[in-house]
């Protein structure tokens, strides 16, 4: 586990620096110095550039070169960044990435503003990597970009229904696995497919790979989320940064609570929607109800069921990269798939 | 001036529809349901459509169609509504378009996603654009599209930096005429010459005619932001909807006060200073301040200074228009250029 948590960090670093450079050249000419501040805030407070990596890997998979995809690569960091930012302020987070929120740092008008720039600064960068493909044929050079465009587009509106469904979910315990997985899917896969399915693009792949590649990214994000939820109940609370079972002391609803409350008795059931309630008012509702709802879940072997659903995701995942030829950046994809599982925090 | 009022009125009226429809198709398939009807509201709520009528007519104006243009002439609109709810968040407005504000009603997580929503939307839209646009070239169209998308990211990224700036003049009283302009330029003018920009460019426009209604898009924005600022002074308080001089009672930074400030002798300048700090501070200082500061502006002609401005800017704004051919469509810009400075509202 230790050998791939550091191979994927190795990885994850070859490119780190590539993509940050086009991050903060395309974010220091942002003024007044509070807008450009607080829109560099997040990306200087490091962040494991997990979905602008998966963008080059894939545009290097499908033969391409990192400067097709950089920009692009970029884009999908600041799009990322961008919803974070926004995120913080509706759901009330206090901190990111082990700092305060940029709400809490500027306030909210220009935390909203932040949001709102890296958005468009995002397109700009797409935009301007017309002229770094690799291709003589001008009208294919355009075509790649503006399908990068219309994918970084639709993400966009998925993320914002996901997170709207998501709000909508607070203290609605009759949430389907089916209306859960589709909420997750908005709110983190599309962005990572959109991130995946970029990079194929902006090489010139061809559409059954572009396709497979998008595929790969949506079952990759959805079993990142998935595993979110798991190491919530079972990690070490110093690995993670939170205490252990802090989705249920905060009433959430996770892939674990929907397979229990789909699955228990009436009792079972009963009670852990009371559980969930306290949760879900309180804000906090103390460690004997997580070890109440643990063992309910344990009952109904809940923890193991969303352990299998992240797990098939990943074995999907890594099938649909057969599609590409043999090669180190395919290599590495199944490698990040693998990571996606492993990971402690 | 009724003439004119009925005039342009009419002309907007007949695009009206069009870029109404337009936006209701690709706003309707949003979910879940709260998000969509907080997306749509404002356009429900009403707005005159000045920023797509205008795309759609220099669209005209230089020799093509309204199916060129009319995805990014509401893409346009899009993006002003988005800035609207996003503006009314910050600066905490509580009314828009006579209705309670987007926040009031769905709550700020709502309003900004929503708002959020509408950005994406609003590319989705200029993409899909690309088989609507009169050419048989394909990489002429895709140019169009990139192109119009540039313009619009580019516009975007301003609209935030001058609201950045504009919430940061609040309580300044040192802001120079230029600084001003800027951020009037960015919040309101970048806008409104990315959208007759995008007419020109999505009917193929050359270089020379495509700067050159961006420049009459800017000016005239410029014209009608210094407009707004001249009416809340010297305008009939039922035709614009709020108090007469709100702007001072609110301690707002307008064009007539900084002319002010850099003119006055240093007694009626600390004067102006006080009662603009006190609106400032009260949010509404009361008419007896708003009949001093107006002696002020009276003493140094600050009043007509905005007025000839704005002329200034729709006499170099209609000049811009003797660039196109005549036609039924360059008469209408310069109605609309007219318009701005006759409006009552």
């Amino acid at each position: 586990m230790t050998n791939l948590n550091e191979e994927v960090t190795k990885i994850l670093g070859q490119y780190f620096e590539d993509i940050n450079k086009e991050i903060m050249t395309t974010l220091s000419n942002i003024g007044p110095e509070d807008l450009r501040e607080a829109s560099i805030y997040l990306t200087k407070a490091g962040g494991k550039m997990i979905r602008p990596a998966l963008t080059v890997l894939v545009s290097e998979a499908v033969g391409g070169t990192m400067s097709s995809s950089i920009k692009a690569a970029a884009a999908i960091e600041l799009i990322h960044t961008f919803s974070l930012i926004h995120d913080d302020i509706m759901d009330k987070d206090e901190m990111r990435r082990g700092k305060p929120s940029v709400h809490k740092v500027w306030g909210e008008p220009v935390a909203i503003l932040a949001g709102d720039t890296l958005f468009s600064k995002a397109y700009e960068l797409v935009i301007k990597s017309k002229d770094k493909i690799e291709s003589n044929n001008p009208e294919e050079c355009l075509g790649r970009v503006n399908h990068t465009l219309s994918t970084l587009a639709d993400a966009c509106v998925k993320i914002c229904e996901g997170q709207a469904q998501d709000m909508g979910f607070e203290g609605n315990f009759d949430v389907k696995e089916e209306e859960y997985m589709e909420m997750i899917f908005k709110k983190t896969g599309a962005l990572i497919a959109a991130a995946t399915e970029a990079g194929a693009i902006m090489s010139g792949a061809d559409e059954e790979t572009i396709s497979a590649m998008h595929d790969y990214g949506k079952l990759v994000g959805l079993a990142f989320q998935i595993q979110d939820d798991y190491l919530d109940l079972v990690s070490d609370p110093d690995s993670i940064g939170k205490p252990v079972g802090s989705d249920i002391t905060e009433g959430k609803m996770t892939i674990i609570v929907v397979n229990a409350l789909a699955n228990a008795n009436e009792e079972d059931k009963k009670r852990l929607v009371e559980i969930l309630k306290i949760g879900n008012e309180s804000g906090n509702c103390g460690q004997e109800y997580v070890d109440e709802a643990m063992a309910i879940f344990d009952k109904y072997r809940s923890i193991q069921y969303a352990k299998n659903v992240a797990l098939g995701n990943i074995d999907k995942a890594k099938k649909l990269l057969e599609i590409l030829p043999d090669s180190e950046a395919k290599h590495k994809l199944s490698l990040v798939a693998d990571f996606v599982l492993e990971r402690q925090n």
